[in-house]
């Protein structure tokens, strides 16, 4: 498989699909206000250069994160989607 | 339960409802002005990195706070809506 | 009564009713050039981190301040107003 | 008289109403580009404070100023239009 | 042949056209979330410089690169089609 | 008459008109893209400052330069239009 | 014949007449994405100051550039149409 290094405070995210439904089956519509979504990191940059210093990353390799609902960019691999994304899209991390 | 731990100078925070009626009952629209909401911080980040160096929060879990009204990213949790957003969206400390 | 505590370089200010009318009574329409309005400062944050370093406040509880008609954020305390605005939103003290 | 210390790089400044009418009498009407106006600096702020150091003034009370026609923020004093700009807002010092 | 020398954290690219097919002959319209492109580095600037520092570059001549779909400015050498874009408009190495 | 002395990076430039008819007498019609005037530098200010360092003047009381059609503010003095523009506006001097 | 020194990061170019025809003779319309133009650099700034350092060009008089299409500002000198833009608005240098 084909694999992506992301450059300076990205990451590589395989997206787990939000939910459109509630329990009971009901669509939800989007609204005004950008719902996260969650994914893993498949792949962590260097972290960013500032000033000449390397910025460490906050997230690793296997990371469960959230993020905004638009937030980075769709990346298709060997058939499977993926976002790459900078490391301040990311909201948290889940455990 | 799953938990977020917020990157960077974000905060989890559990929203307590503004209230839409006056004590009279009557419903309040919305104004041009945003109205802050209320609500408690559930998880804090590390803090911000800035020029290399980490500047530490100033809030911490447990203090209610005040925020704009849209402020952060609305995060569900095990059937619960929180809020994800950064310390500068914070206006103050209730106490 | 519930206090806040304003976070970095913010104020929580008891705003003092604008005139709206001339001493003749005419009443004055809003202009495209916004007014100023004063306030007493209730409570003022720690001050700003810039860099590491802590920026004190120019102004202090108790200070009579005038502010652009626009600034800050409504707060309602135990059925008052107040306005939550930056220290950079203030255009000078009343003495 | 109540008085005003503008905070920061603020001046408080007694405008000169620039004259709308050419010397043979012809009004000129308001045109794309702004047009600078004079006054008189009432009060003078302590100076901005960048990264921990405070900038000197470089108007004092008593300058006569030249400045943009939509700067400031219109401030009423016992009756009396002032303005209160920023010391950036400020052209040139008529001498 | 003409050769271009990109300045400053710029580089060169000989794009791969993306496929506007998929693979059962459908014709993908173009989304509001911008696609990735890949593209071979063909000549690599110097690397920014900040504060008087250069950054070194992250990406060298040869390098098999994803950016966005709008990135980078059409240059025409010799009759064919290449990109100049910087750095940062790179999304990750293709490995 | 009465001198300005411009503060900061600013000059005040008497401009010399830009001739809106080509030497055949075609009168030429604004485009989109700015038309740089000359001028001659009658006043400059002692220059920014720049984290407290203060940063010379790369023109000086003479000189002849060119700057952008829209840059600067008309200022009007004993009867005569002039300019006053931040360094940063000036192209060029013409020697 | 009049000589400009332009200021700053800044290049006086002598621009090369982008062809708006194909080979076959077809002429080309404008696209959404700006065409690249290349030009001579006819005389080069001192190069941009920053925190009080010079920063040195990375173009000298002579070098032939590529830029893009809405770059710089137009300039007229004996009859002749050159364009003066900053440094960060060329591309490459061409050899």
């Amino acid at each position: 498989m084909a694999s992506i290094k992301p450059l300076s405070d990205r990451v590589l995210v395989r997206p787990v699909e939000a939910e459109e439904k509630t329990s009971s089956g009901i669509i939800i519509p989007d609204t005004a206000k950008e719902k996260p979504q969650r994914g893993t990191v498949v792949e962590a940059g260097p972290g960013k250069v500032e000033n000449g210093t390397k910025i460490d990353m906050s997230v690793k390799k296997g990371d469960e994160i959230l993020y905004g609902k638009y937030s980075g960019t769709e990346v298709t691999l060997d058939g499977e989607e993926y976002l790459i994304m900078r490391e301040s899209d990311i909201l948290g991390i889940v455990s």
